[in-house]
Order: C-alpha cells, then sequence, then structure tokens
C-alpha cells in the first residue's frame, strides 16, 4: 500500500520500483520533487548532460476521491533556463492517473546511448519502453491524438513539442487535458529540453486497475476535504460563476491595468489602451457571441473552481484552450497587440510546439523593442513563430526565451530574474510581487509567493502595492505557504478562498493529513513550506547563486514606469532579508 | 607633467582631463583598468548598460624610448561575455602614443541619447567626436584605411567591426599595427560590444606634440631596460631567429600536440594528425617557398621579439596578419582542419569583422559538434562566417561565441569557463593550466596565468603537465605575475627570458621603478600583482561570483581525453586554494 518511487534509467532502459526512502516519505508534489533533486542531483551540473534528473510528483491528495481541484502534477530538476532548481506544475490528467497507481514519484534519469528516442507507457503492470522516432518532429496535439489511439482508456499523456525535442530553454512540458488537449503545461524553466535530454518524446500513464491512493486517516481526510471545498465554494473568487469561473484568470486584465501594473510594449508602460479587449470578460463575450467555446472549464476531473476556457474564433471553430491572463499579456499588452483570437491562436501554437506562453510571448516583445518587427505586428509575430515551428537559427534563437534573444540583438532592457522572463505584474508598480521575482528559488516566477492576492486583490487582508513596508515578509510567507499548497496536488487558487477563510486553510492541511497519517495541522503549512524552500535555497547556492541574483533588472531601478512613474526602490537589503532565515 | 585622466563621456560628448587620483596614481595597464573598473562600475551592471565603462591604459613604460617591447595596450569593462571583470590587452600603434601623450587611462563612458554613432579623434589639443554613420557595417580593414586617408601622422586607431556594432559577444576591440593592419586585437571577453556600447565605432590617437612619457628617474629606468633588454636578446625563446622569432607563437602547435594537449574536434582530443601542416614551422616554410610574407614581423614600434608574421597565400598575395598558435588551434586542429592558407583566410575574416579568433574558431568547432557542418568542412565554416559578416540570427547565435552556440543547439559538450571558451591547452593534459582556466579572474585564459612555460616549455623550471601537484600555487604565481607585466605595457613574453634570467626580472621591475618614480624590486612582482587580482577577484564576488564559477565543464570530469585517456582530476578544494587568500 504504501507509495513507490519509480526510477526509470533512460542509459539501460530499465524501471525499477523503490520503496520509499525514511527521508522522502512525508514529501509529495513540490516538496518530493525538490528533495528528491536535492540529494540526487549535483547542484553544478549541466542541465542538459547526463546528470541532471526529470522528477514527475504527483501531489499529496491527487488520485484520492473528492478532494477538489487536486490534480495538480509536479515537474522538478535543474532548470536549464535558471541554472536554478526547479518545480513547475501543471493540471490535466497526468497526477491523478500517477497517484493512484501508487507511485509518489517518477524519477527519469539517464541518456539513451545510441541518441535514439523513446515512449513510455506506464500502467499497473509496470513500464514499457517503445520507439518514439515516428513521432520525431511532431506537435503535441498530434502526440495526443496518437496516444489515445494506441492506447485505450484514455490516458494522461506528458510529452514534448519540438521545440523540447531542440533542447531549447523555452520547452515546457505538456500535460493532456480531459478532452486530449495539449493546453495543460509546466510550462517555465525549461523542463521540456530536460525531458528531451533524457530521450523522451512522451510518458503515457494509465491507472485503469491501478491501486488508488493510500488514505491512512479516511475521516480526517474527509472532514478536511469537506472543509475545503466549503470554503472554496464561499469564496467570491472561486466560487461557482465568481470571478475565477466566470471569466477565468483573464479576469485580471482589466484589474491589474487600472492598476498600472500590467506589463505593456516589453515592459515599457504599466497600463494599456487594449486591455479591455483581451479581458476574461471578452472572452466570456466571444464564447456566448459566437455560440462556440466554454467558460468554466475544467483543467482536470474534480475541479471544483473550473477558470480554464475554450477560446472560439469567428467561425465557431475552437482555436485554443486555455487563454489564460498571463498570456493575454505576454502575446497581448506586452507586444501591443489588442486581438484576443490572435492570442488563442498563438496559445494554440504554443501548445502545440511545446512552450511556456510566457516565455515565448515576452520573447517576441523584446524582438520587437529589437527591432524584428513593430510592437501590434501580428503578422509579424505570427511569422516568428513560424521560424520557431521550423527550426531554423532565428528559431533557435526565440525558443530559448527572452534572455537569449536579448543578448542575440545586443539589447540592454531585459525583463527577467535569473535568466526566467517576468510574468504579468509589473513590479515597479506592485512591489510586494517584485520581491518574489527577485528572491524566488526559481526566477521570476508570479506563483512561487502571489503577493497579488493582498496587493491588489484583497484576499489575504489589504495592501498598497506601492509600499515597500513588510514586503520582505509577505513574499516570504507567500513562498513558503505556496511550496505546501504546491506539495498538495491542489491548484493554487484553493489560495483564495482559505486564505480568508480559516476553516478552508484547516481543512486543507487535514486532508493530508488525514491521507498521509501524518500530525500536521494549518499551523504546520508555513513551518513546512519552509522546509521546501530551504532545500531549494541550499541547491542554488551549491549551483553558484548568491544575493547578487536576487536582482530586479537594472533598467527598472532608473526608468520610471507609466502611469505612476515609478521605478523599483525596494532596496537590496529589504530583498536580502527574505531568505536569511535559511542559514540562522 | 603628471599623468591625467582622459573621461570621454558619450551622453553629453564631454572629455575632460582630470589629475590622476592617489588610489590610481601608483598603476599603471591592468593594475589601472581594473581599479578603475573596480571603483567605478557597479558589478551587477548590465555590461551593455548606461553604466558599464570601457577604460584604456598604456602600460607603465609604454611609450618611454627603448624600453623593449613595451606596446601593450590594456582594455578593461565588466564583460558582456562572462560578466566578470576583464582586461584585455594588445600590442599595435596604441599604447605608445596614448602614454606620450601624457594620458595614463582614457575612460569611455555613457551612451549617445540619440542612437548615434561617432569616432573619436584624440591628439595633443584634446578631443574631437566626429559622425561616425560613414563608417557603420564596415570592417576594420576599411575604417583603419580610412582613418590614415583623414588624419596625418599615421595615427593609432582603436576600432571596433560589424560584430561590436550588433554588440555580440564574440566582438573584440582592433588595434591598427605599424602597417595599419587590423591584425592586433584585444579580442577576449566581448569587450568590443562594450565599446560598441557607447556608440563609439573606432577612437584615432595622434601622439605629435604630445609631452611624452614622463620618466622620475631616468638613471634607475635606463639600468633596468637594458637588464631586460639583455635577458630578452639572451634567452632562446626570445632571441634573434630563436623559437618565436623565427617560428612565431605557432612554434607551439608540434610541442603542444607532442604532449597530447592540443584541442582537436571540440575538445575531444589531445592530438591532431595535421597539426605538423598548421605549425609556425610550416608559416616559415610557406614565407620561404612563397617568398612573400614575413616571419619575425613587430606588432609594435620598438619590438625586440617580434613574434608576428605577415602570411602569403600561394598566389605571393598577402592573406593576413598575424596567424597565431591559438588562432591555427581554433581555426585548425579544433575544426579538424589542417590547411594554414585556410586558417589565415578566416584570421583576416575575424580581424575585419572584429573578433577574437579563440572564440570564433571554438565557436565553428562546437557548429559542427552541434551538426551544422562536419568536422574538416572549410567551406561550410567559411559560409558560417559570412552569416556573421550578414548579422543573419545564424551570424548572431555564432557571434556570440561557443557558449550561446552550443545553448542554441541544445549541447552538452562545452568547453568554456564562465562563458569563455578555452584557448590551445587541453586541461585534461596540463593540469596546471586547466587551474588557471578555473579560476582566472575572466574565464578561460591562457595568458592569466601561463602555467605552460615550466609544464612544457621548461621555462621557470620543469614540473608535470600530468601531474595536480603544486599546481594552485603555480597557477597563482603565474597569475600574480602576470597581473604585474599587464600592466607595465611590457608584452608578457618577456616572462619566458625573466623567468629563467634573475637579471631580466630586476632589470623588469626597476625600469618601471624609474619611470614612476615608485621605491619597487623584483620582490614587489608578486605582491603588486595579487593587488590587482584582488580588486578582480572581489569586483567579481560582488557581481556574484562563487567557488562554484571555478570550474572546468562537467564532461572534461568524466570523459578521457586521447592519447593519455586522462580526465580532469584536480579535485575542487585545490582549486579554492588558488583564491583563499583574498579574504585572510
Amino acid at each position: 500500500m504504501a507509495r513507490k518511487i519509480l526510477r526509470i534509467n533512460m542509459t539501460d532502459l530499465s524501471a525499477t520500483y523503490e520503496d520509499i526512502p525514511e527521508k522522502w516519505a512525508k514529501w509529495g508534489g513540490r516538496g518530493l520533487t525538490s528533495a528528491i533533486i536535492f540529494d540526487e542531483v549535483e547542484p553544478t551540473c549541466h542541465p542538459l548532460g547526463p546528470n541532471n534528473k526529470l522528477v514527475i510528483a504527483p501531489g499529496w491528495v491527487s488520485g484520492t476521491p473528492a478532494a477538489p481541484s487536486s490534480g495538480r502534477t509536479s515537474f522538478g530538476a535543474k532548470s536549464p533556463l535558471t541554472g536554478t532548481i526547479k518545480e513547475s506544475n501543471s493540471g490535466g490528467l497526468s497526477s491523478q492517473k500517477i497517484g493512484k497507481l501508487g507511485i509518489a514519484a517518477i524519477i527519469l534519469e539517464g541518456q539513451p546511448k545510441d541518441g535514439k528516442w523513446y515512449s513510455i507507457f506506464i500502467d499497473k503492470d509496470g513500464v514499457k519502453f517503445e520507439d518514439a522516432s515516428d513521432l520525431l518532429g511532431k506537435g503535441m496535439e498530434e502526440v495526443d491524438k496518437v496516444m489515445w489511439e494506441r492506447y485505450p482508456h484514455k490516458p494522461a499523456v506528458i510529452g514534448i513539442g519540438p521545440v523540447g525535442e531542440r533542447k531549447l530553454t523555452n520547452a515546457g512540458i505538456s500535460v493532456n487535458d480531459p478532452e486530449n488537449n495539449p493546453g495543460r503545461y509546466a510550462g517555465r524553466g525549461g523542463l521540456g529540453a530536460v525531458m528531451g535530454a533524457r530521450g523522451v518524446k512522451a510518458i503515457v500513464v494509465d491507472d485503469k486497475g491501478g491501486p488508488g491512493v493510500h488514505i491512512a486517516n479516511p475521516e480526517l481526510f474527509k472532514q478536511g476535504r469537506r472543509k475545503l471545498t466549503k470554503a472554496i465554494q464561499a469564496h467570491d473568487l472561486t466560487k461557482k460563476n465568481g470571478g475565477l469561473n466566470a471569466y477565468g484568470t483573464d479576469v485580471l486584465m482589466n484589474i491589474i491595468n487600472e492598476a498600472g501594473g500590467l506589463p505593456t510594449r516589453n515592459f515599457s508602460s504599466g497600463q494599456f489602451e487594449g486591455a479591455a479587449k483581451i479581458s476574461g470578460e471578452m472572452i466570456a463575450e466571444m464564447v456566448e457571441k459566437r455560440k462556440a467555446g466554454q467558460t468554466g472549464h475544467a483543467c482536470h476531473p474534480g475541479c471544483i473552481i473550473q477558470c480554464s476556457n475554450v477560446y472560439p474564433g469567428p467561425d465557431g471553430q475552437i482555436i485554443a484552450s486555455p487563454v489564460e491572463y498571463e498570456t493575454a499579456m505576454a502575446l497581448g499588452s506586452n507586444c501591443g497587440i489588442d486581438d484576443l483570437d490572435f492570442v488563442a491562436q498563438m496559445t494554440k501554437y504554443c501548445n502545440d510546439l511545446g512552450m511556456d506562453t510566457i516565455e515565448a510571448g515576452n520573447t517576441i516583445a523584446v524582438a520587437m523593442e529589437g527591432g524584428l518587427l513593430e510592437f501590434g505586428d501580428k503578422e509579424g509575430a505570427l511569422a516568428l513563430f513560424e521560424e520557431i515551428a521550423k527550426g531554423t537559427p532565428l528559431g533557435r534563437i526565440l525558443g530559448q526565451g527572452v534572455e537569449a534573444t536579448a543578448k542575440a540583438f545586443g539589447l540592454y532592457r531585459v525583463p527577467t530574474v535569473k535568466g526566467q522572463s517576468m510574468p504579468a505584474y509589473e513590479p515597479r508598480a506592485i512591489k510586494g510581487i517584485g520581491v518574489t521575482y527577485a528572491t524566488s528559488t526559481m526566477g521570476a516566477d508570479h506563483t512561487s509567493g502571489y503577493t497579488i492576492a493582498p496587493e491588489i486583490a484583497g484576499v489575504g487582508g489589504k495592501v498598497d502595492p506601492m509600499s515597500i513596508e513588510g514586503k520582505a515578509e509577505l513574499s516570504l510567507t507567500f513562498q513558503a505557504a505556496t511550496a505546501f499548497i504546491d506539495s498538495t496536488g491542489y491548484c493554487l487558487f484553493i489560495a483564495f478562498p482559505i486564505l480568508d477563510i480559516p476553516e478552508g486553510w484547516e481543512g486543507m492541511a487535514e486532508s493530508v493529513a488525514g491521507v498521509m497519517g501524518m500530525d500536521i495541522t494549518g499551523a504546520d503549512v508555513v513551518p513546512m513550506g519552509k522546509e521546501i524552500l530551504r532545500m531549494e535555497r541550499l541547491f542554488n547556492e551549491r549551483a553558484g547563486f548568491t544575493k547578487e541574483d536576487d536582482r530586479l533588472p537594472e533598467f527598472m531601478r532608473t526608468e520610471p514606469l507609466p502611469p505612476h512613474n515609478t521605478v523599483w526602490d525596494v532596496p537590496d537589503e529589504v530583498l536580502d532579508e527574505v531568505y536569511a532565515w535559511v542559514h540562522e
């Protein structure tokens, strides 16, 4: 009944089920991927070399019955984009299926000696390696389709597109959604290149007949699950027809634009005149008007928030799923483009090629700044994506993301931290998220400490976004709580209700305690999150990272951002406070 | 009479002559560039941004009468290639002319607001800024020619080619030689991109009527100069018709190949079957046979070693000057190419485009490993250089050097340290130079601590290249002595005679003491060198570098190098010893 580690070695094509060692036994999801990377990967290793590993772990509660919105899969490795440890998680089908097979984590290691490519099929009977040469060069749409044709039981498909095959640093890992679309992504940090460097095109997971997730204390689990469900269903942001369900994450577009924090034209303004046209409200309007597509879409079975969408074109045909706020920023406002159909079209392209939409869109914005095309040039942007698809030299530059593109064109204004480009919140206008970008264990990443909740949404309290006051502590608390939530398998969006509704917070902890048989309560969330952060931070230090890496780009310190005309003014000492406790 | 600092600000196009501050007064050459960068450049600044500076300093004795081989100019900045502090020095006309104008250093700072490009003319009457739009896109051959037509007195021309204009990280800075060829380069570290980011295409220096170098103690200077001259003229490697004079630096080709330390086919072997065909002996044979070109060529007036050459083609027309050992390795053995005419042709291309030949050749080798062309493919290599010339996307990848090219093609075997590619000595076969590559303050650089002298040439003692014993101390001593020599203006090749002939060592110190009026002797060389290294190391630490950056690439630790079949086995602890004294 105890969870197993499935170790897949690509050098000798072996697969072994190992007992989970004591030191990892308490972890799931991100806690487990980070613990394994921390223990088994040399921090200075080359991310694409033989000594990096890709670890795939469902959360603690993933695969349990009726744990709400608990289908997140954590992917961990040393990132080729940032050089740091990385955990990137995704919705889709994989988490629950891996969990139900009794697998705590899949460790993918080694490299085929012959340079061959494989797909890997995992079910209750074990692991099969199959020649993937017929899939090479294929986009994820086709790969998902082929796998559902090839295998019964609608398996989870974890795969990489051509960008991952080329081992470029903006390669993400795709997970299929319940309709077998490749739109769920562990997008950030180039983990698709790590998978590609193991010679693996796809991992197919069929849980049929699996043992299911062992629940140590069913009563406690059920009690926690119920409290959490109730909180989700009660909160304005997550309830049925609430903000996220009605409009998706892109409900933020008008809100962040209003706050002056919407990255626009390569981070040169905090407001975009076309924001309303690429907002969540507009997505809902299009779905209604075009009588096609869907809002309130679930990215994995059992999600009760259902913030995803399926976006229809003018002809009523589906273009892509999902159109997220981050994507609408990166491919929209940050490129000076106010066209949702275009954003959806580019999203489809990213999903098929296997790229993170944030990095991909911001890369186009940098190319615009570099003079390759004008801001707002949709056809030009599409042509650049075609270069990526073809794998031309320009496509190889762009397929690496913002930092590499800026270097190739000799640019100075590079909105990245630790090589990863910034998400959809301007740190000059919203200071807390800037502290998270700067200090996160994985580069500029909003999901690693989403202080937007109190700074903009008034969730978990209300703090002034422009104030520096208390932001180090705020960011750390969010980073720690996030590390815990990323370990549960629950979607990070449960943070909204549980920050405001104490029973929800307690319920989350109880549900985990119930599954794992651990003696933990809500009071353990932040301390356990800090344990995870400590491993991650130490890994990074051993890889050579210092406080000098915990900084925002120089241009943000001198260039005032309209409309508030503020610069990044959080002192370095404040940033250095955030992780001071690691060595205390 | 006291030396001045010439500060040129490109933002407001101002030039001011400043008294040299006390803290910098004792330094020249590299000591001065590093002191200024250390004091004035924020270590975390973006190398291409408004806050980096390019500092140009002649050595202590440059421009004095009859100091032998003393025409080296130091160029310093934060490097866009490595992110470290950088000093790269060059022969050619500039050092003596700047020195004779009474200028200790030129500090080039700021950026033109309008994005315009300028050339700068400096003579005894001051500084003139001129529109350089007519020179944009031109190679250095034409720029040098235009400047000698435009200005009388055969001025020094310091300039950048198209690669520097594009601010790519393999952009070097060219200095014209006495025949006005653009073959003398401050090649390494991408300093041409720093000059390009200041909007400066060329700096022209005319010393006519300048005050000359003030010599505080002419008798001591003369005494030192004489001792040093005598040593140079006595040593087998540097005397008339000695190794360097007869065959140039490429005399090393057969020697290093014999030792099994010649980088071959992207650092996959230490011996190249075609080594003899690209050796210094072959250069001399071609000059003799083709009755054209020259060995024993001087790269600057007053050089008595004269190790440069002018290489002729089969038709007796000059192809390029000079063909150096490092170049013959990078564009020859490391690309699997055994054709000197080809190496010369590519050298000409590098000199004209404004690229470091080491990085450029090694980049082609990496492209070969990445499958863009076969090892040995001369036409393919030439076609890649044409991409660089045209500034195509592929050319922009290649123009950045080895590290960027490896990333664009998803490669693991990347022979760099701190982003800079390795010169012509395989660290797996010659351990001391590997310690220098790993720990040098500026990335993989043979000239920063040339342990090859005792490890291979038997100069300054004789040590076993394959032994680890004492290599940390050996490398440090060489690094420190080099930092001093790089400050004198003397060519580093004086190291050979002065390591073996104590009077030469003393003479070097006395000549410096005589010019500067400083109370120093030969015993001060290493301690003063360490003062320079300390500034450089501290700069790097403040930029975020740690001991984890002082490592050779992972593949060298596991992949045995033929013919000795040895791996890089110097323990990290040995590497960490080298700079332990900085914080003691």
